[in-house]
Parts: C-alpha cells; sequence; structure tokens
C-alpha cells in the first residue's frame, strides 16, 4: 500500500496566535510540553493501533480459499476427467474417510454460528448433509469466511458440484442418517432462478400436516395440484413424485415380462386413423395434408386385426386418446392403454385367466420391488395395502347386482336399482366395499358376463342368452381398470349383430373386412396404467400417476 | 329298403301269339325250353348282380364318417374341454404315435389318387403335412369318401380343427420335415373367404423367381407391395412378415432390457401438445375442444423436462408424427420412436457411449436370438450380414467430409463439395461405402461433432468452436438411424442462441423455461425403430418394417 495512512485521531498542530497574550509562564510552557508529549504518545499509539486494525483487514480480504468455491463455466464438455462421481444411495462404510466428489441439488443451508454451514444436498430421494468449517490458514483444505458466505447464498435447487470427505455421522433431518460430508470444494454448475413454491412445502408428509392442526406454531403450506402441474419440473422432484414414478416404469415392465413369458409378441399400431374406430363421439379430428384423421380411441381393430394375420398372441403399450369433455378425478384426455389381444381355443376366460395372472404379476411385483417407493410415497399419500387373494373373485354381473340390491344400493335418483342396469360410479364403489366384506378384504376382483346393452358391438353373445356377453370388467378398490370381452371373429355374425342395434354395417366395413380371410376366436382386453397406478397407490386424481397430464383444460406443460 | 329293385336287364316275357302259327315242333319245344332256361338263368344272374351293385351303392352312400368333419357352430365359448392344443414348433420324437388335436390355417390340398389328399396345415411359420387316406369299414377312426371330397373344398386359409396321429416321416414341401400327422378328424371352424392373393404368391422365395426367370414352364405372380398393404392382414401371414415383427418386438425387448441394466427409467410423455414444439411446419393440427392442440414430433422438451425434473436417465418408446409430405422408401408420417436423455457428469461422449453400448447389445442381441427369423427373412429378402466392430468408428464430420472429398463425391448439382455443407442421402451412402472400405467392413459407425447449421437450435456448441456442436448421428448401411446431442441447459444461453440463429425466443418461452428452475447437463438421442429394423435386414422400404405404415396417403388399415 503506497498512500500513507491519515490518522483521524491526531490533534490539530498548536500553531502560536499573532498578536496573542504575551509569552507563557514557565509552569504552563511545562504544562504544555507535558500535554504535547502525551499528544504524541497518543498519536503514535493510535497510528500504531491502526495499522494493526489494516493489517488484519488487509490479511482477512486475501481469501486463501477463492478456488474451493464459485459458479463454474457453462457446462460444454470441455474435458473428460473420467472422475467417479458418488451416489447417495450406494454411499457405505467402506466410503468413510474417503475422498469423494458428487453432484446434487443444493437442498438446502444453515449457518451454525460464525464459522459453520450445515447444507443438505439432494439426489432424486436421498438428502445428504454436508457440514462447511472455516479452517486454519494451514489447513490444506482451506474453507475461507468468503466461502462459508457463498455457500449461504447459493439459490436452493441450483446444483452443485461438492468435493469433500465422507464421514460417519449421526444426522437426524437426512435420508442417510448415518453418514456426512466434510465439505471442502463447492461449486455451482447451474443456477436456479425462483422458485414458484419450495421443495419443503411439496414434498411436505401428511402427517406434518396433521401435526400442524395441532399447534399453532406450525404453519405449512399445501401447494395445490393445478400449482404442482403448472410447474411439473419442480413438482416432480419430490421424493413422493421420484417414487410414483419409477413405479409407473415397473407396471410396465412387469406386464411385459409376464406376457413375453407367456409367448405374446409386442405389437406397435398407428394412432392416426382414416376412420374412427369405435365411437365418433369422442374422437380427436386431425387436420392430414388435403384431408383428415382421427386420433386412435383405442388399438381394439388393430390388435384384432393382428390375431386375423396370425400373431397369435400380442401387446401394446401405448398412448389411447378420447376426445370426452369429462373433468374428473379419473378422466385424462390421452392416458396409456396396456392393451392385450390373443387367439382362443375353448373359451374365453382363456384370456381372462392370462389377464389375471399378469395383473397378480404386476401387484406382487409392485409389492416386492417398490417396497421402499410405496414407503416414500405413503409418508405423503397415506394408503392401505392393497389385497390380492390367491384366488380373485370372479363375480357375475347378476350376482354383483344382486349383492347390491340386498345391500339397499339405488339409482342416483333413488329409485330401485333393476336388474339389468349399467352400474354407476357410486353403486360400483359400493360393490367394491360389499366384494371386500365377502371375500376377505379383496380389493382386486373381476365382474363378468356384462348385460350386451352397455358393451361394444363387437362383444361375443353367451351362448344360449343373447342378453348378455362373454364380457369383463376388472376392478382395483371399486374403480374400473380394465374392460375386456371375447370379440366377434366372423363377419356376417358381426354384421347381423350391428344391424340389431341399430347401426349402419356400412360405416363399419373396414372393421368387419378384417375378418373376412378367417380371424381365430379371440379375447382380450385394455388396462388404464394411471388408473392401476393411483388406485394402487391410493392418489386420489390420476393426474398425480401422470407425468405431464392432459384433460380438457391442460396442454401444457 | 323296402322297394324291390326293378332290373332292367330283364328281358320281355314271351307270350303266345293269338292266331298265330300253328304249335311248333318237338325239337322246337326243346329248343325253346333250352332258350328260356338259358334266358331264365341270365335273369337271375343279372338280378343277382344288381342286387349286389345296389347294395355297394348303398352301403357308399351311408357316410360313416359324417361326425368326423364338416364346419363346427360359431365359437361362442360354448364348453371347456380343457384339451391341449399342439403346437408344431414344439413336435418332437416323443409325440409320434401319439394322439393330438391342433388348430391351423388349411395351407394346401392336394388330391392324390381317388383315396388320399395330402393337406398342408400352417400355424404362423410352419406346416406340418397331413394325410387324409380313405378307410375301410373297419378302421374305429373311419375317414369316407365324402370326407376326403370335403378336405378338398376347404378354402385356403380357413381356420380348421384336426385330430389325428402323429407319424415319423419325410416330407420335403413342408417346414416340419420329419413328422407329419395322421388326419382322423377335420373341421372347419372358421371359413375364409376369396382371398386377395395367393398365399404361394405373398410368401415366395426370392429364389423362386430367380429359378423362374431361366425356366418358361415357371411363372410366378409378383404381390407388389401397395397391394400387400391393402391387405395387410393378409400379407402379415407370410413367414417372413411373423418373423419381421417378432424381430421388431425384439429389438424393443433388447433396447429397454439394456437401458434398465444401466439405471434408466422408461417415461411415457404426452402425445398431444398445446404448441409445436420444434418446427411448425411438419406437424399435425388437432382440434382440441373450442381450441387447437399439436401431435409431437418427438418427446425432445418432454424428455428434457424429465431430466431437469431429476429423473437423471430416461427413455421412452412412443409414436412420433412428422406431418411431411415425403414419399420416399425411408419416410413415414407416423412411426416408432426409441429415445433416450441422460445427464451427463463431464462429456457428452458418456451418453454417445451409452448410446453406443445400446444398439451393440440390440445389434448382437437380434443375431443370437432370432437366427430363426433371420434365416426366414433372407429367403424372401436376401441381405449380407450385419457387420458391428468391437470398437465402432466414431468418424468427426470434417472427417467425413474428407474422406467423401478424396473419394471424389460431389454435390447433386455435380459441384465441389463443400467442408460445412450438409449431406445428401446419395453422400451419407457414398460415405457409408467409404466406412465399410476403411474400417473392416463396418456396417454401423458414428459420425460426430456437426456443423452447427444443421443441427437445432439447443444443440451445445462445441468448446472454442461455435461452428460445430456437440451433436452426432448414427448410421447403418450408410442411412442415418439415429440424431442426439448434448443439449443446451442453461436458459440464458439457450436465449442467446435463438437470438443468434435468428429465431424468436418469445416463440419458444415454454422450452426455455423449462430450464429455469435448473437442469443438469444433459444429452440424448432418438432412434427410428422402423430404420433399425428395414436397414438391419436390407428390407429396402420402411413400410415392410412397420405393422401398419402411415405415409401421406395411407391411413388404412
Amino acid at each position: 500500500m503506497s498512500e500513507q495512512p491519515q490518522n483521524p485521531a491526531q490533534p490539530p498542530a498548536a500553531a502560536p496566535a499573532e498578536g496573542g497574550p504575551a509569552a507563557p509562564s514557565k509552569s504552563e510552557i511545562k504544562k504544555r510540553a507535558k500535554e504535547a508529549e502525551k499528544a504524541k504518545k497518543a498519536a503514535e499509539r493510535a497510528a500504531r493501533e491502526e495499522e494493526e486494525r489494516r493489517k488484519r483487514e488487509a490479511a482477512a480480504s486475501v481469501d486463501n480459499a477463492s478456488q474451493n468455491y464459485g459458479k463454474l463455466p457453462l457446462h460444454q464438455s470441455q474435458e473428460r476427467l473420467g472422475r467417479q462421481y458418488l451416489q447417495f444411495d450406494k454411499i457405505s462404510d467402506a466410503d468413510v474417510g474417503k475422498q469423494v466428489v458428487f453432484r446434487a441439488r443444493m437442498h438446502n443451508t444453515r449457518a451454525q454460528g460464525a464459522k459453520m454451514v450445515f447444507l443438505q444436498f439432494r439426489q432424486q430421494t436421498e438428502t445428504l448433509q454436508g457440514v462447511l468449517v472455516q479452517s486454519k490458514d494451514t489447513d490444506e483444505h482451506q474453507v475461507s469466511k468468503q466461502m462459508l458466505k457463498y455457500a449461504i447464498t447459493v439459490p436452493a435447487e441450483s446444483i452443485v458440484i461438492v468435493e469433500g470427505v465422507i464421514k460417519a455421522a449421526e444426522v437426524k433431518s437426512c435420508t442417510i442418517q448415518t453418514y456426512e460430508v466434510s465439505v471442502q470444494k463447492l461449486y455451482t454448475a447451474v443456477e436456479a432462478q425462483t422458485l414458484p413454491f419450495s421443495m419443503a412445502d411439496a414434498s411436505r408428509d401428511e402427517a406434518d400436516f396433521q401435526k400442524a392442526e395441532l399447534d399453532e406454531n406450525l404453519q405449512y403450506s399445501r401447494v395445490n395440484l393445478t400449482t404442482r402441474l403448472d410447474h411439473r419440473v419442480m413438482d416432480l422432484r419430490t421424493p413422493a413424485n421420484q417414487a410414483i414414478f419409477r413405479m409407473q416404469s415397473g407396471i410396465c415392465q412387469l406386464f411385459r415380462d409376464h406376457l413375453n413369458g407367456l409367448g405374446f409378441v409386442e405389437i406397435h399400431t398407428p394412432k392416426l386413423q382414416g376412420a374412427a374406430t369405435e365411437s365418433g363421439a369422442s374422437v380427436f379430428k386431425v387436420k392430414y395434408f388435403e384431408g383428415e384423421a382421427f386420433l386412435a380411441q383405442s388399438p381394439q381393430l388393430a390388435k384384432q386385426m393382428c390375431i386375423a394375420a396370425d400373431m397369435e398372441r400380442v401387446y401394446e403399450i401405448a398412448p389411447v386418446f378420447r376426445a370426452e369433455n369429462s373433468n374428473t378425478h379419473r378422466h385424462m384426455t390421452e392416458f396409456m392403454g396396456l392393451d392385450l389381444e390373443m387367439a382362443i381355443t375353448e373359451h374365453y376366460h382363456e384370456a381372462l385367466e392370462v389377464i389375471d395372472s399378469m395383473l397378480k404379476a404386476i401387484f406382487h411385483g409392485l409389492k416386492g420391488k417398490f417396497g421402499k417407493e410405496i414407503e416414500v410415497i405413503r409418508r405423503q399419500f397415506p394408503s392401505e395395502d392393497f389385497v390380492v387373494l390367491d384366488k380373485t373373485p370372479i363375480i357375475e354381473f347378476k350376482e354383483a347386482v344382486k349383492m347390491l340390491q340386498e345391500a339397499g344400493a339405488t339409482e342416483s335418483d333413488g329409485s330401485a336399482l333393476q336388474d339389468n342396469a349399467d352400474l354407476s360410479t357410486e353403486n360400483e364403489k359400493f360393490l367394491g366395499k360389499l366384494v371386500k366384506e365377502k371375500y376377505n378384504g379383496a380389493d382386486y376382483y373381476i365382474v363378468d358376463k356384462f348385460p350386451s346393452d352397455f358393451r361394444p358391438f363387437y362383444s361375443m353373445p353367451t351362448p344360449g342368452n343373447p342378453a348378455t356377453v362373454n364380457s369383463y370388467d376388472i376392478y382395483m378398490r371399486g374403480e374400473e381398470i380394465l374392460s375386456g370381452a371375447q370379440r366377434i371373429h366372423d363377419p356376417e355374425f358381426l354384421t347381423q349383430r350391428i344391424k340389431e342395434l341399430g347401426m349402419n354395417p356400412d360405416e363399419l366395413k373396414d372393421y368387419i373386412d378384417a375378418f373376412r380371410l378367417g380371424c381365430p376366436p379371440h379375447a382380450g382386453g385394455g388396462i388404464g396404467l394411471e388408473r392401476v397406478l393411483m388406485f394402487y397407490l391410493g392418489l386420489g386424481n390420476i393426474r398425480r400417476a401422470s407425468l405431464f397430464p392432459r384433460d380438457p383444460k391442460r396442454l401444457k406443460p
């Protein structure tokens, strides 16, 4: 520093006043000299003190840790060091004492006194405690006061690269409870901007809200579903959502594994159709070059064509589009259909048994492979264990109606429930309760042989009783997840049925013609993926079971 | 039989003529008596013969086999006998001499003399010879003349239920060459109507056509692709098509198995979008209630949002829609996308290596698991083995251009190939040949670091060289199957790039906003399923690799 410090404590020099009083007395001179001496010493001391203060300040402003933290340049794959990045869910005793590097979200920060900061790092469903302690100059891995200050100001949800040493610890506030990381370096790789809601609020357990109801000092915000869906990228980071979508992935895998083992072949059929396949009312229209197309409401005809083409057993996992203006907890305009269709030899129950075994494989697989995920989800969405019996109850429709009638069920207008009436959603749920009581708590059951009036025209009539069809629905906790049937494979009989139902065979020509080259008897069904997930976990709203749900009012994100 | 047979051979009774000549002489009487005796004997013999003939005829018109053949009533799941139905591909020596029942297509019939009919039954890719021999009365399983006649007249492609006994045999005309079935019962379960073309013509091997070119007695019809696609249900029954779609199913399974093993999660993202994601020109518009929606041209934004939502590694198999009026051998308006996206730590080559290992797993898996299918397909579509090197050639774009320039490649107008020019389809194919020559016959290779001009705005620029991007294409036999890149994960930089490219950031607001909450660096790619299948097998037209292809002119079946 070239500039000399000015001493503000130095008093003004005592100058002799011109034309002032006569020369002072000896005692006065002595007194003044003493005072001057005193002042000089004071000045010297002050200068000394200031110099020391300056030195201290200068020493403090030198940041020996400046290379140990800060914002990294944009990641453009500049270099490849080949370092192993730590995964929190893989930490074990073998890592204690080891130098590690990892990438994580900055989940939370909290200063502890002036020389310590507690950090929470997050990777998917796991959180790990980090400890940042201001170090002495001699420390090889220097953590400075400035670094502490930096750590506190990294915006929540930013992505950080951390280096440090794993230590054994007891931690209550993180999911990793027996280790922590002593942080040596902390870089921000990607900075998050202003958050729409906090991760804490979005991840809050149901138990927290219940506690808060009894404690006026606890004020928790619930983030409502619409806000969550508007900011789905943020919402999907919650532990419950991370777990929900791993399970969604799991259901598809279990479905395929089971059916592959039974000789099924996966198919992919077009979603763009030249004609509306089932019901013209709920089909989306697409502008197709100079003409128009329709979005498939199901792969019904396509999978039946595969059976007519001798593929024997087929399944498809694909989007299904329904232009129904239904704004309920269980309808979406686009959902994932898990469809299957198979040739049968003697009886459509061959297909029903395949479907039953497949659904059981899914339920048992979820329980067996996703125990940890189910636990995480239940904290936020409490639910009972899903009960599956070894022998699935198969209840004929007329028997189901009888159970409802005997239990006093009525139509929604209060009138008596008719024998051949379609079941309302309420009565379906009521039936679910009755089945659960009657069949050892079963949450999963089949209703068979529906009246033909409520089923598609292509459902095969029951032999000897044309008022019912070889058609079934499958329920979870009183709500339908699958609809299926034996289909009519004979083009002449199909034409006859279409006429009987007052429809026009000409409009269904393509459908009927698909069977003219000979199609084996067959049956199948279609499952709604999100419904299985939602009812299994008791999520209460189908949108929670879809990454980016679509309904009549939502097309984003 | 109550009615007495009339003997047409009986001569008229010789009556004495009234007013005729005088009484005959003794010798004349003797002679006449002799003649009468002779006539009587002749008449008796004739009557005896006629009686025998009648008996024979009556016996023949009684059909003791009438219950052993005929058309079955419509299959409505009338009863369940629990019989085991034979699968042709499971027949072994243990079945010889055994009574079996099976269902199959009537593939072909041929009478051999008056008392024998050869039948060919088909199950998917397998054919089995059936022999129907007229039996004697004493045979327990009677096969009558009428039954032989019935067998000959069952329409081709009808579905039959057959009972009989498996016998060891030498058969050249069927795929099952060491067994045949001695047919005892033959029922038609489903009758096929008039066929658009014969299975023989549709299944004809390429070798047959080559033979026919040298033999004027052989006249084979080729069934063209349009006719096949118009009658796809029939076309898909050919052995080649049965095999092609088993392999299509196999590719998806290999893709998933490999990525599941690397910690990927399967996702399902919506195909209905509120805004066109990439390029407005080639997007299909959908009428969405009172407004409009767009069909996803790729899951690009959705899978990137999953990365921003900390899902780390995701893949999706789903339809992709392109409203491009391209009528080529390798374009469809709807195809299956095999997409993946992953967070990277240090370098985008981490993703490229995952993609490379995944594609190799597919190629090796196809060769290992589908040898029989490949053989069946090659009979109809001859192709060379697909060559995959242990170390996949990775060629930088500028190096690829240099190879082309040195080999004398030009632009399609004959002008010199520029260093930073986009590669035409012809030059891509030419490059494929050059790579195959240079790299030990490799049919599979990667081109890396493309010029930024030909890549989407979200491609991450190469550090130190903004003219190229961290972006790659993957080729099979000189044709592109995958396009991928490191993506820009920083919203500010993304905005800057969009402006630099002369686009409007306001129109891409939703896309940019997805990264405001912090997104890890990531890379990925998208594969066209049908392209992989088509190029691997050398099918020559992408429509052959799609069950029910869609192009600008085809929306059916």
